[in-house]
């Protein structure tokens, strides 16, 4: 059974390499205060999983580590950006993260509305400067996918959509997935593009691997609002039960709990459908990636 | 008199051209607000002093306008967002910018923080996909170089600094350089730098255009200052006097009026010293936005 896929050796052995990789990539220098804000929130202990499956994506397509480790640093400077930002008093107004006070919390507002900036701008250097092994021409169509996953096709149009729904009971199924594809997928997506653009794919298997991507991002969102409802406040490192406090729609709340279960599971099953093409062999850490989002607790 | 270069003429078609393709770049979509909001501050009525340095700097090394100008409006982009975020209740909290309110005024701060966010991101993706006739490479140095001009090492490190200073009587020089070369310096010259680069500029000649740029940054805070103290806020379209009344350190108050004004002329003289390499009928337009930005009135 040597030769079976260890998923837990592979995230262990993936987040220290991604972890060893965010932490030389930003060093405090001057001014102090900023590095220390970014590296805070950036170093705080997520699961990588954005980061994980940039290269696994890379890895499947016949790409090598050292193609997509800018990029998967770049993604998950990105994820952590939008995270200080929604966690602002004027956004969520959230005190907790990853069991760890908000950046602002500490930081201040100031400081964190910039780390978030200079996380956001860097995250751009970086992909472009410390890719390794890949032509300019992949790298810039990286750089695009990169930043529309961020914009008002991204991760900003979910906020402002999340923003403009909360307090409102009449937000239905459509609004809820336009929030989730935007403030959740879109990022989750763009992982595996750029994982599989910087790996040398050829159109029809990025293709692919976007679909599969779409699913498991919606699944991500699933999932989340799932656990938001059935753990408790220290078992996810955040405030729990917040979505349903502030009266946020949530798939329980519009589905209910049981056939919210249901909706993930599909989803699980179509984006490994999208993966049957690939060498199973290499395709098992992008079906273990999808498993772990699926049955992940926090 | 007809060959002689007209700088009315000048910028008044170059403002023209920007502000179209700046107004074409982002459109009114789902989800309207956001789009809106980024639209508000960018469209404001800006002096295009960036995109216009950009341009004339691809031509002076015999670029051509359409390969500078989505860079241009990606520096302008940039800039407003620094704008934005800068003015927020939790940074300098100001209330009016190019006389109309500022964004969070108007938009609230929520929308405020993202149509900033929205903008950074905006900027990469348009200097990506829509510069035209410039090879990936060449795009690719120019996305690092406004990257650059962002994070810890530009606008980020400079508003952090300026923040930490605010209150505090005892900013030396080196401490009022060190803000401004970040803060304003660092986006004019990877305005200048992104030109050459863009144009196809010789290393030697985007060196010499480097210097030029560090000079006229330097030289844009300084008249900055000295009109913040001279001038009202109708004549600025900002709050005037506004940095002696939060006891900011700026040029005049550390030098006085007329050393600072003097230092503003050395300034302006050492950047056309780099200029003088170069063909003279083709560097008029640098050389005259050198004269704008040490001349201006508002």
């Amino acid at each position: 059974m040597e030769n079976e896929f260890n998923f837990k050796v592979y995230v262990a052995e993936k987040a220290i390499s991604v972890n060893k990789a965010l932490d030389e990539a930003i060093i405090v220098k001057d001014p102090p205060m900023i590095h220390e804000a970014m590296r805070y929130s950036l170093l705080a202990g997520g699961k990588r999983v954005r980061p994980m499956l940039c290269i696994a994506a890379c890895d499947l397509v016949g790409g090598n580590q050292g193609n997509a480790m800018a990029a998967a640093c770049a993604i998950e400077m990105i994820h952590t950006m939008s995270l200080i930002h929604d966690d602002l008093p004027c956004m969520d107004d959230d005190d907790l993260r990853r069991g760890k006070p908000t950046n602002h919390k500490v930081y201040g507002e100031d400081v964190a509305v910039l780390a978030g900036d200079a996380l956001l701008a860097f995250a751009f250097e970086y992909l472009a400067t410390a890719t390794i092994e890949v032509s300019p021409s992949r790298i810039l169509v990286a750089v695009a996918e990169l930043a529309k996953s961020v914009g008002t096709e991204g991760l900003v149009a979910g906020q402002v959509a999340d923003l403009a729904c909360t307090g409102n009971p009449n937000v239905g199924l459509e609004m809820l997935e336009f929030i989730h594809i935007h403030k959740t997928a879109a990022l989750l997506e763009a992982s595996v593009v750029i994982g599989a653009i910087l790996g040398g794919g050829a159109d029809e298997e990025v293709d692919k691997l976007r679909r599969f991507a779409r699913c498991i991002g919606l699944l991500f969102q699933v999932v989340d609002d799932i656990l938001d409802v059935t753990k408790s406040s220290e078992e996810l490192g955040k405030t729990a039960g917040k979505d349903l406090a502030v009266d946020k729609t949530t798939y329980p709340k519009l589905l209910g709990l049981e056939k919210a279960k249901e909706f993930a599971a599909e989803l699980n099953g179509e984006a490994k459908q999208q993966l049957a093409a690939f060498d199973s062999h290499k395709a098992a850490p992008l079906i273990a990636l999808a498993d772990y989002i699926a049955y992940r607790q926090n």
